[in-house]
């Protein structure tokens, strides 16, 4: 990374931090330094040609702006090739939030466009080391977030949920090594910026990360199938681990895993951050009531409304009716809250569907027989 | 590490090398650098009484010269307590050398005068990235060696044989998660000397090493024995991974292992290094023939003997007989092809007995129920 250029930009974006003290995160620049493309209305349409479905509204939105070799992906796909997702969550708080949502989402809605198997990795290892939660602690935040996860409507006959302290074993530990064997230490710390006291544990994760991308790590999947291609749906922070896999795979012998990159689900408070687990302010989490939903919006929510209403109706702000002086902040927050509380109910609704038994089903280690038709 | 006392000392002592520039290796110094503590002739005598048995003749000729908590085992023992044993081997190479067998003889004595379990650990995963082996390689190798551990007559129903590659995972990852928490990258680098070009693999490996000192690693066999005390046979080359354990073991709620350690077996040419796998001539190999072990004693085994008949007879050498001078270089020559043949013979001998199924049997991860009697 060029110091200077880092300087200038000051915004900071990796797995653990999300900031720009200049203000909102300047997605082209990411874009840029991250060496990602763009994800275009191109590429949107081809979705939609492929599939034969309307794009999903994060595409439509741009909420998914990033990507990395995805066109391959659907050329392979358009040839009659398939390929699987992978994606994930760091277990690290009980309940998640909206923007935990987003790659869930998008995810199951990709599952569904293209018929395809996916594996959800919960890095319970890594929220044990980050975080120093007890080994036991992470194991059942992974189990309860497992549970939100499902109940995003994931096809178990396709869906393979594991918890790294379950299932780091086998054909996966074999890539985990083969994978670190490819990576320095002063790469680790160009990537991440590891410092001598971090503790080693640190430095170990990427590769436990990495190595979903590669088929072979799931022999009861993929068994045979180790030129199948890898799609990761995720945010942008998690750009770093797969530029760092993307490097390694092809000396292995693996495909590089495409990704399709999300921007940050923003802070209540603006742009500037994310909604972030550790400032429950910035936050509307799956397990809020509709009053409390309600009470944030209205507390903490920024929306550029205008000083009074007169400028307000005059200048006018930036959204589509709102944007054109029609709607005012209350307006725009009560219809917010009346979206949000819509998704969230739906969301609570299922999720107390999701029964022990399903998170056993989920995580169990299985073949399985349809799960590319 | 004291830099100055360093440069004076000029050995080099670790996992991966050992050299003397100085000269043969100054074992009292290494005891002094290390902190452990010698093996005396009290702890010969104790080993004795508790155990009924004459002590290995390793223990009376002081091959195995230092120990660390060795007579908290024997206190511990001596109320009734148990324990179990950890030993283990790097398989990089086809065939081991004689300086290899040296901590499998002495522990076989071990669990046959204590009657505990043992377990023993094949770093195949450390070889694959050490060595730049392939995974199945490093897989083949582990196999390999683990019938010349089996040939030096190990009890199957107290012995648990397991390679990395096969067993890392469950409760042995979680040991190994809790064991890199506790480890600073800063730490790692000042035991073993990792430098920034090393790629992270090496980074990752202590840990590996480190876990079957706690029982908890081993449910199959442990399960509710988290206080039962370890005690590690091994060379002192192997001193930093478990000067590395014991700082940690407390911290994580574990008993700090004990350790008995032996110097190295002499490389042919003398004592100033090794027997080495990576030059031939310094070894014996179990699968040398007796043709080829009186060869290289012959040509290169350094005997200290005087420049002619007249001055030996005069002067004498420095070991019994041959220190007074009544044996010639030649006599003690032909007495050592003699002893290593036949030790050689029989672990041949030994060895075409061991089966694959035999190998599977000791690898297999099942409960040892009568390993304590």
């Amino acid at each position: 990374m060029d110091k200077k250029e880092e300087n200038t930009e000051e915004q900071v974006v990796n797995p653990w931090e999300v900031s720009s003290s200049g203000g909102k995160i300047d997605y082209d620049k990411l874009i840029d330094k991250f060496g990602c493309q763009r994800f275009d209305q191109s590429l949107v349409d081809r979705v939609q040609r492929l599939t034969g479905r309307p794009p999903h509204v994060f595409l439509r939105r741009g909420v998914f702006f990033a990507h990395r070799d995805f066109n391959e992906i659907l050329d392979a796909y358009e040839r009659g090739e398939k390929f699987y997702l992978y994606t994930g969550r760091g277990p690290s708080s009980e309940a998640l939030h909206l923007g935990h949502l987003i790659p869930f989402m998008f995810t199951k809605y990709l599952q569904d466009a293209f018929k395809v198997p996916l594996v959800i990795q919960l890095t319970d290892d890594e929220k044990c080391m980050w975080k120093n939660l007890s080994v036991e602690e992470s194991q059942r935040l992974a189990r309860e977030n497992a549970k939100d996860i499902i109940a995003c409507g994931f096809d178990i006959t396709k869906t393979f949920i594991f918890s790294d302290f379950d299932y780091v074993g086998g054909a996966f530990y074999k890539n985990m090594v083969r994978v670190a064997k490819c990576v320095t230490y002063n790469k680790v710390v160009g990537i991440f910026g590891f410092t001598g006291e971090d503790h080693i544990g640190k430095v170990s994760f990427p590769p436990v990360q990495a190595v979903p991308s590669f088929p072979s790590s799931f022999p009861h999947l993929f068994s045979g199938k180790d030129n199948l291609r890898c799609l990761i749906p995720c945010a942008i922070d998690q750009d770093p681990y797969f530029r760092m896999t993307r490097d390694v795979a092809p000396r292995i012998g693996y495909h590089k895993p495409a990704l399709i990159e999300s921007s940050f689900f923003p802070a209540l408070q603006g742009e500037n951050g994310k909604m972030s687990a550790s400032d429950p302010n910035s936050a509307i989490y799956v397990t809020d009531s509709g009053k409390v939903i309600k009470n944030k919006i209205n507390k903490y929510a920024f929306s550029g409304g205008r000083e009074s209403v007169e400028l307000h109706r005059k200048l006018g702000a930036n959204v589509e009716e709102y944007g054109a002086g029609r709607m005012l902040t209350g307006e725009v927050k009560q219809r917010l809250t009346q979206v949000l509380t819509e998704l969230v109910e739906r969301h609570q609704t299922a999720r107390s569907a999701v029964t022990d038994e399903m998170v056993d089903a989920f995580m169990s280690v299985r073949p399985l027989p349809n799960m590319f038709n």
